[in-house]
């Protein structure tokens, strides 16, 4: 057996999210059948996570083991051809048998975007959140250096979240504009169901005034004694490289 | 009456380009028919010119008259509600009846977007062109100024072109590359039918080895003499902005 590793594009937007579910299309369903139509056989695909519908990702990483001999480029030419044109492999690799793309990553980055503008903007409207109230971004940036380091993150999980352990580490959270298009970057260890979208909703209401910066830490400390966090939208997000080993 | 000039931007995908076609929607059609529903009348809706199906923009002028006293705000905002997803107002100004979208405009900006990369890219399928083979950049900076400055573009248009004089003024071409994306911005005095998408296939095929530089030269001095200019695919391209008077 061969273990093969992928790095894969995709826009979420016609997604139920990346995992296979019964109510609709996923991105691992789509990359399931295309190996099955190119190699005729699918032994599981396993992926570095899962993301939420209309997420999307550039640098989401998956393998899968085959008994095919085709040359890696041949898996990525191969399966892009195959693939609709809102997902692509954009990288194949050989992987060794020790490789498993959920449990030797080492840390993800995420970025977020939003729309910063009193109206919204067609080319941005599937990769952006648009909020039209202006935001402080000074408080934002600010605010955001509270997530960094080690923390238990608890009160930024969805009640749907089944992770054992709640402590994560935030490697980096970074706040830069473009014009209208604020990018809020973020690099940790891993992260609880809707962690990131949490984060950014929060930030954002900082950001609009409506709550104090200090209500970070204490959704860090003592989750129940400030308001939840709010949920960013999912189509704001994007996958942008998973890490492995020491990168 | 009052002329009001506003600011549009598109994703073009789903429309047949700006100006009204029996075959299709258009961009213009759907803001007439915005216009009609929020004031009762449309007197007709005058833009800087046309974009072809598929280019998009950030910033088409367009303006058009009304008996309406809506305040611009509530133009801009009321239009918005009423216009699809991929089209929106971004701004409402008031204009002098001898301000004319097309006759004052005395520039514009386009980009033209490039993905440079071996394979596809989900996030980037409807707004860059996709070029597979490797693009020598320096080649198409270098060959990119011979466009810079007054020359007869009759080499650069489409047979479908009705313009009367084919010279024009190119004030500024530059090329940067962001990652695998390359931005081909142009700004000039106006341009002609597909002018800068067979600008930019004449540029792609320099950066591929395919025709010597000196082939610009050519097409602007005696067009009969080098092979035709290629036309780059539409969806690369964006109406940045129209200038008027100095600015």
């Amino acid at each position: 057996m061969r273990r093969i590793r992928l790095t894969v594009a995709y826009e979420g937007t016609a997604y139920v999210g990346w995992q296979r579910q019964p109510n609709g299309m996923s991105i691992q369903q789509r990359l399931e059948e295309a190996i099955l139509e190119l190699s005729g056989t699918v032994h599981g695909l396993h992926s570095s996570g899962r993301t939420d519908a209309g997420v999307h990702a550039r640098g989401m990483v998956c393998h899968f083991d085959t008994n095919s001999r085709l040359p890696l480029k041949a898996w990525r030419d191969g399966l892009n051809s195959k693939l609709p044109d809102d997902i692509a492999v954009r990288e194949a690799a050989e992987a060794t048998e020790d490789f498993h793309a959920r449990f030797s990553a080492t840390g993800k980055h995420y970025r977020y975007r939003i729309l910063s503008s009193r109206t919204r903007s067609p080319l941005e409207r599937l990769i952006a959140w648009h909020v039209r109230n202006p935001l402080n971004l000074p408080a934002m940036q600010s605010a955001a250096r509270l997530f960094i380091g080690e923390h238990d993150f608890a009160g930024f999980r969805t009640s749907g979240c089944a992770a054992r352990t709640t402590v994560r580490q935030v490697f980096e959270v970074s706040i830069k504009t473009h014009g209208e298009l604020i990018e809020i970057d973020v690099k940790g260890s891993g992260f609880l169901k809707n962690m990131i979208r949490m984060m950014v909703g929060t930030l954002v209401e900082i950001g609009l005034g409506r709550r104090p910066a200090t209500d970070i830490a204490t959704l860090l400390d003592t989750p129940g004694e400030a308001p939840p966090a709010l949920t960013a939208p999912a189509h704001g997000l994007c996958l942008m490289e998973v890490y492995y080993g020491a990168d």
